[in-house]
């Protein structure tokens, strides 16, 4: 096709940003000018939401502030909480994600400092939208949230039942920080293209949120955790089962979950500290198995193909250790990256464009028309 | 900004279609082939949304089928009728319908053939949600479906409670298939960047719905509307109220909505439909007074600015006098669209590479986080 070079347009610049920049061939990751490796285990995710939403790292006192903020935004709205129960019944998490936020926008004004408070509000509830959902579909009634515990620790709480050990709260806070935003993949990407026509934050973010349903971007995490279940399932060592299956699959040309990216010329950084996280979690559950099977996994496909594992592989395991039902991995994945989203658009409306590529058109021409009761 | 040439993908090649192309400077629309101007009149909406999603004019045949599966997918949901009226009690128009389409979407597979039967079934729902919707908001009951009447029709009769006069539904018919598809619009290319991940049709209709909804793109019909309501209630001879209201406003260096488009150099070939059909509605209906208002605003535009007028200025006209609510025009336009979207996303699925580009980083570097206690 004529156009090759800019199919899925890979490296074609569509906007410009502060908020995050990738060094592909160094393997390093920044949010406005830090090192996501410097912030993991260091920042804490409200600071990091902080961060990309509002320019700076918050001074304590708008820490304190934006803290409130967020712990008074998590309650549902009316029209939310009267749909969640059927909206649970007949609808994946994704899509129930999708229709959830979309019924939960609110009249708030287009305008700057409504997109401020519409963000953090978004990034409030994501987490809670997640357990509310996996709450009624369970057919639990939704623990009520802590005002004292931070978005990761009382997403857990939330989600399972129980308070979290401190341990894994705060490890849960670092995946949040490492997924929170990643210059222009596909579901940031529609959602400047949705805020740039001038259209609000919730439909952006709606936008976003379908984008990353599909299995290409979102849905790679549960994969991955699908494909560990499955192996050792199939009985055997579990070990050999993966070195075997993988070379196989290589073999036939498929695909493996969870390596590679367009961007990335070696290992992902968030990797790195997923993989070190993983390890972690595994060594105190006391069942290594899957964390084993990955580090097995992680050798042959770099042994065959040269590709190196990307956020999603280790994300499988070390939510999988937390307690995350597999299904919900891709909503969490969300949560974290609302921070994100949210700041795009933000940042996309205060210096707007229409995104509004052409196309190449490869069909048929010069066709005459012939009424129906002719043809 | 190093990347100005790309900004808002003006120019880049995003996407190869075999659905629409447009030839700019002569003013000139084409679908799979087909010039609009044999199409407008000629076609009905059915015929172009079966040329758009299957590829072909229909046989008889093939028509006699398309239509009868249209009608039996007219039903809502069961989900989108439980919160049909909390939505429409708290959601505004295109709000609505993005909840809506997001609600009603279903477990079909995400493959060639059920995607062909979900852009049946999304193309008969749509027009069907929008009567609803504004049934529900004004209490009234939905009048019943006629199994008879072709999409135009039944909107028009569902939405206005009374069988529309026969000219009214062609003139309508003829707008949907003005509107159904436009090569890569802001809407559109949402859609692409979805179904690209390979996310399903109903996450990549929510992602257009919601853009159509910016002022940029869909929302410039309504507005159109409202401009000409202004003037008129803002008393005196409405003509001249135009003329000087349209000077003063591009000597001030304002937008007047429904004019220029970044692709078309002349006039727009739906314009020169739209204000046809504009014309003889405003001749029939006794007052012709907001259609001259029309022709006296496109003058001075012409004359002032050279700027022609685009599919968005006629339409708010003709709409108005079919009896559409003016708050309804942008999803009377998505009604339309859907068309178009649902054969881009099975024109994406056939053909598919992620759509991820590239950002270029504006932002600060090089910083190191300092711990909160500490700053």
């Amino acid at each position: 096709m004529a156009d090759e070079p800019s199919r899925g347009l890979a490296d074609v610049v569509a906007a410009s940003t502060a908020l995050s920049d990738i060094d592909g061939r160094a393997g390093r990751l920044f949010y406005r000018g830090y090192d996501i490796n410097d912030l993991a285990g260091h920042a804490g995710f409200e600071e990091i939401a902080f961060l990309l939403q509002r320019g700076h790292a918050p001074s304590r006192g708008e820490w304190d502030g934006y803290r409130a903020e967020l712990a008074a935004g998590r309650g549902l709205g009316s029209l939310v909480m009267q749909d969640l129960d059927g909206v649970a019944r007949h609808q994946q998490p994704m899509e129930a994600l999708r229709s959830l936020v979309s019924l939960g926008s609110a009249d708030d004004p287009n305008e700057p400092a409504a997109n401020l408070r519409k963000a953090a509000r978004l990034t409030a509830q994501q987490p809670v939208l997640i357990a509310a959902y996996h709450a009624a579909r369970t057919g639990r009634d939704l623990p009520e949230a802590d005002p004292g515990l931070g978005i990761a620790a009382n997403f857990l709480m939330q989600l399972c039942g129980t308070r979290p050990k401190q341990r894994a709260a705060e490890i849960f806070d670092t995946c949040l920080v490492l997924h929170a935003d990643h210059t222009m993949n596909a579901s940031t990407f529609a959602a400047r293209v949705c805020a740039a026509t001038l259209s609000d934050m919730h439909s952006a973010v709606v936008a976003a949120l379908g984008t990353l349903k599909g299995p290409l971007h979102g849905g790679a995490n549960e994969q991955v955790m699908r494909g560990l279940e499955a192996i050792r399932q199939g009985g055997g060592d579990p070990l050999e089962a993966v070195s075997s299956q993988v070379r196989q699959r290589l073999a036939q040309g498929e695909k493996i979950m969870g390596f590679g990216h367009r961007v990335y010329k070696t290992e992902d950084p968030r990797a790195t500290h997923l993989r070190r996280m993983s390890a972690e979690l595994a060594t105190e559950g006391g069942d290594d198995t899957y964390y084993r099977m990955s580090r097995r996994m992680e050798e042959v496909v770099l042994a065959e193909k040269g590709l190196y594992p990307n956020v999603d592989f280790f994300a499988a395991t070390v939510y999988h250790y937390l307690g995350i039902p597999t299904d919900l991995f891709t909503p969490v994945f969300s949560a974290s990256r609302m921070a994100g989203w949210t700041a795009h658009v933000i940042e996309q409306h205060a210096d707007n464009r229409l995104i509004r590529p052409d196309s190449e058109y490869i069909g048929e021409s010069g066709l005459s028309w012939v009424p129906l009761e002719a043809r």
